[in-house]
């Protein structure tokens, strides 16, 4: 049934190529290539579900929507869509691919099984890596994948300074502007972390916000903090999916700032939907500028908690179905000026479509017209474009460069010491900092049975510095024996190892060398659970679920060895813009205050 | 108060060169120029009026809108609301300046005085009589107005073929385009009003449109019937202002169309928006993607009808009163994807901003921080702006081309012949063609007693055929004596006269000619009343005020001669695009068929 070899999206001609054919469907005058009949169409310009319709596509996109049994037959293909809804595929305005651990083109598999055809990637993390070189090695990527992907390109790499931390990237606002002059589905500029410094007027941050708002791109934003709401948005910034309450959701709102509300796996501290949508059923505020996304999802939670999940959520939670479903389309469409293109079923906009059952569950999927999901099974289509995946360049393979000789774990003391300890905490976001009166001991375990420590390290990986390694401590990790390790260390993806003692460490090192990047678990000098993450140190070059098959073991070995943390958690633990204390490859970084701190001090 | 000596849309600094000012301003560091006070806000971002508000103001954009009572004293000017409601600028989608018979600096007093801050204008009058000079002169005007005013480029220029009529202008897609890529003031297509040929895949209408959507500029439509919908939405047209009755709009609004509800003088066929309206309050659409409109408005309408009095009516219809605001500022601002810069009062936006009564009814108004209307008179900061309006090129003021003699009757007829006769029915839109039996009389005034007859002929005025006239017959226009011409003839804008003698006939035509355009009324030799129109024939170069009380005039003594057909109606005569009858100056034309008919035929 499939016409084109690989679908990308490319693979349907702009719009103002086809008006005259869809015009001579529409008309009658030509024959569709498919008609979708015995549906009912979910509108989305409307916020109503309308019965008894069919969809006339050709060319990849929508002639019309006619009344059920209007085609009259002849040579376009017939699909039943037995009572079913018929949905524009959903827009996710704000997700990292990197999160997943899969590339663009394997990301479209579980992408697609969800009922999403379009996705607005911040790809920081490959950025952070790789620079310039990295992010264009996503964009072409991308541009190779099933599946709608623009960009809003990396805004904050790196997260800090130099002088805190050593990155592969930096993205400088003229490297930016490049970017966006380069690449026309560069659409955004992505997440402006910063937002301490933005509302400051840091001259840097808020060059790279001009280096867009002078392009007539807009800004995507992250900030935490009703204090600083106003200030940001003055600065330019018009959405955010870190609206984690009623109030600060409200705030933005008000703001003028696009409130994207965030699923996260109902586990995690990233579930912040349930109190940010607060802002519409119990303030009031209507649905006009309130979008939902997935943010981050790792390869199992990319298949389990897709953005059609999210939409059922705000459903669940009281939202209208057809208001949920444009909350999960046409509003991530109209944000970014999308909205003739995606996000309903308009005439001439793409055959982007989900087939779905009441309780707005996917079924099938059509992108560009072409049927990728057929009653929840990939097509031959998408088997053949899945296997087609763009490979990345061997600079991206070769991204691990460490020293021979390193020392992962610091000296016993001798005298009485005042240690500076990361102390974990559930949910994970920010760390607390304790100061420690630490006793000479005879080994280290008898300092940790007696604090509840393990070794915490940062080893950096870009071949940039001369091999620095951080040493610290981490209370209330829970991990009772062996190491775990990842390259994910974000922002600047140093490799981070969490141990009991140093040959179990060592061996986590020497592991993900081996794989040019990865998670894992040690024991007893064992591998005992690897992520192989060989682009970039990110990202897997595999199918989706065989990456969520490799996850899903990582996550039972995780918690067998008794992390506190779960391994996304673990993987912010360099990450020096969130409080209280972090650890870099250049060592202790107190946040806010941007200080490093010893690991050491003289004890009182 | 005022800091700029004559405020344009250039006057306010474009945002990325304001950031780190309004970042300083909203966290307190710098002091705001305004602060407006004790207001409630009009939140057209959630649909909701937040009470005890505050806006700060610097460099002509809102820093941030505060809890009442924040701002501490300072340097910044003070204006206390007094309790009443702040919200956005209005913003018209749809709008052309050419019948209210002003220029765009002109026609900025108006809006201005109804709360309308930004407008998108389709000049396809001045481009059917000027072809591009004209549409650039009118893109001069508009940038030295005290307005937001942007461009939806004619589009239907000529309206139809150099075979039916004469026109001035002649916009092919190459120039439309070339004026696409010099003017980034055009942001989209206007109305396509072709639509029959577009829906049945016209090659030069669907290359203009291709001209806008392969720029990345959206496309404007024009359209009536159901059946025309699906083909002309598959065309890629995503608005219309044309959807007149309840079940249409529905149509449009599904086939992926924005609706701009036409509010119109209450006594006009054009006052669509209490039938359109109906697909919200009576089929239950939501208002995501409805907007109001004005359209046309001749100068008197213009300052008793704006945008404000068509957001009241949606109001009173029913709509809530912050939705109603909303369709009449953030729709149009998100249709043209500009609501990062207009239409709500979030932080960065350009500080448009009107003071409204509890019934929607403007006080104030601030056009880019400045405050121009001043509880509901004009400032002398506007006063000033006003007087030096902007200048149309001396072309624009020599487009009457007349030749020296000039017949403007037909010749009685001798013997019994059958007459095409144009028949004039309210409301004024559609004209009847009848065919009269005519028996040969000794005077014109006999047949035309007998057949309730007056004279119509237009002439053409571009000075490009050798003085093409054409002479036909009007019944049921109820003049009783005299004249009454006109250079506003749509959409060629022809000259057209009608009369009960050729005397008057002629004087009215000169009168048109010493004035350079125009539209008057002549009684036994003497022009009772006159519109000067000397800008391309169709505009004045005056304030709206006084053009408004020529107008005011001018409807008296249109009234008293007894025209059916108010002037306006008139002016449509030669509109060969509407049925069943018109007259161009190539002669009479059967519309839709598009051919032509003589005036007299051998009777039956």
């Amino acid at each position: 049934m499939s016409s084109i070899a690989k679908p990308t999206r490319f693979s349907v001609k702009p719009l103002h190529l086809l008006t005259r054919r869809l015009a001579d469907v529409a008309s009658g005058r030509a024959e569709p290539d498919l008609v979708i009949t015995g549906a009912r169409a979910l509108s989305t310009y409307s916020d109503r579900i309308l019965i008894d319709r069919e969809i006339w596509v050709a060319g990849g996109r929508i002639a019309a929507v006619k009344e059920a049994g209007s085609y009259r037959g002849g040579s376009a293909a017939i699909y039943d869509a037995q009572g079913g809804i018929i949905g524009p595929g959903l827009v996710d305005p704000h997700i990292h691919i990197e999160s997943s651990m899969v590339t663009a083109c394997a990301y479209a598999e579980a992408a697609l099984l969800n009922g999403t055809t379009t996705i607005f990637c911040d790809s920081h993390e490959i950025g952070n890596v790789m620079d310039v070189a990295g992010i264009e090695a996503m964009m072409e990527d991308a541009r190779e994948a099933p599946l709608s992907i623009f960009h809003t390109l990396a805004s904050t790499v790196p997260a800090t300074t130099p002088e805190l931390e050593t990155a592969g990237g930096d993205l400088t606002p003229e490297k930016i502007g490049a970017l966006f002059d380069k690449w026309p589905e560069a659409v955004a500029l992505g997440e402006k972390m910063d937002f301490v410094p933005v509302t400051m007027g840091d001259e840097r941050s808020h060059a790279i916000i001009a280096a867009a708002l002078s392009r007539g791109r807009p800004v995507s934003g992250h900030v935490y903090g009703r204090e600083f709401v106003a200030a940001y948005a003055a600065s330019g910034v018009t959405d955010t999916h870190e609206a984690v309450d009623r109030d600060i959701a409200d705030d933005l709102l008000e703001a003028g700032v696009w409130i994207f509300l965030r699923g996260g796996p109902p586990t995690t501290p990233w579930h912040s939907l349930p109190e940010a949508i607060k802002t519409m059923t119990e303030l009031g505020a209507s649905p006009r500028r309130i979008a939902v996304c997935t943010d981050d999802r790792d390869a199992e939670d990319l298949l389990a908690f897709g953005l059609d999940w999210v939409v059922r959520q705000a459903y669940r939670i009281g939202v209208p179905r057809t208001t949920a479903w444009a909350m999960g389309s046409i509003a991530g469409a109209t944000r970014y000026a999308m909205d003739g293109e995606i996000g309903g079923l308009g005439g001439g906009r793409r055959a982007d479509l989900v087939l779905l059952d009441d309780d707005l569950v996917p079924q099938s999927t059509w992108y560009g017209g072409e049927l990728m999901v057929d009653r929840r099974s990939i097509t031959p289509t998408l088997e053949a474009t899945l296997e087609a995946r763009y490979r990345y360049p061997d600079a991206a393979y070769a991204t691990i460069h460490l020293p021979k000789e390193l020392k992962l774990t610091p000296e016993l003391p001798t005298a009485p010491v005042t240690a500076n300890v990361i102390r974990a905490e559930l949910p994970g976001i920010v760390l607390k900092h304790v100061q420690l009166q630490l006793e000479p001991a005879n080994d280290w375990q008898t300092l940790f049975d007696r604090h509840d420590l393990a070794f915490v390290t940062v080893v950096e990986r870009h071949g940039k510095s001369d091999g620095n390694v951080a040493r610290g401590l981490l209370q209330n990790f829970g991990l009772k024996h062996g190491a775990v390790a990842s390259s994910v260390g974000h922002d600047s993806h140093n490799i981070i190892i969490a141990g009991t003692n140093e040959a179990d460490m060592a061996v986590a090192l020497k592991a993900i060398e081996a794989e040019r990047g990865g998670i894992c678990v040690v024991r007893d000098g064992v591998v005992t659970a690897m992520v192989p993450l060989p682009v970039a140190g990110l990202m897997s070059d595999k199918r989706v679920h065989l990456v969520a098959g490799e996850v899903q073991a990582l996550k039972v070995e995780w918690e067998k060895a008794g992390c506190t943390l779960p391994y996304m958690g673990f993987n912010l633990i360099p990450l020096s813009v969130i409080p209280e204390i972090r650890i870099t490859d250049k060592g202790m970084v107190l946040v806010p205050e941007m200080t490093q701190v010893p690991l050491f001090e003289a004890a009182e």
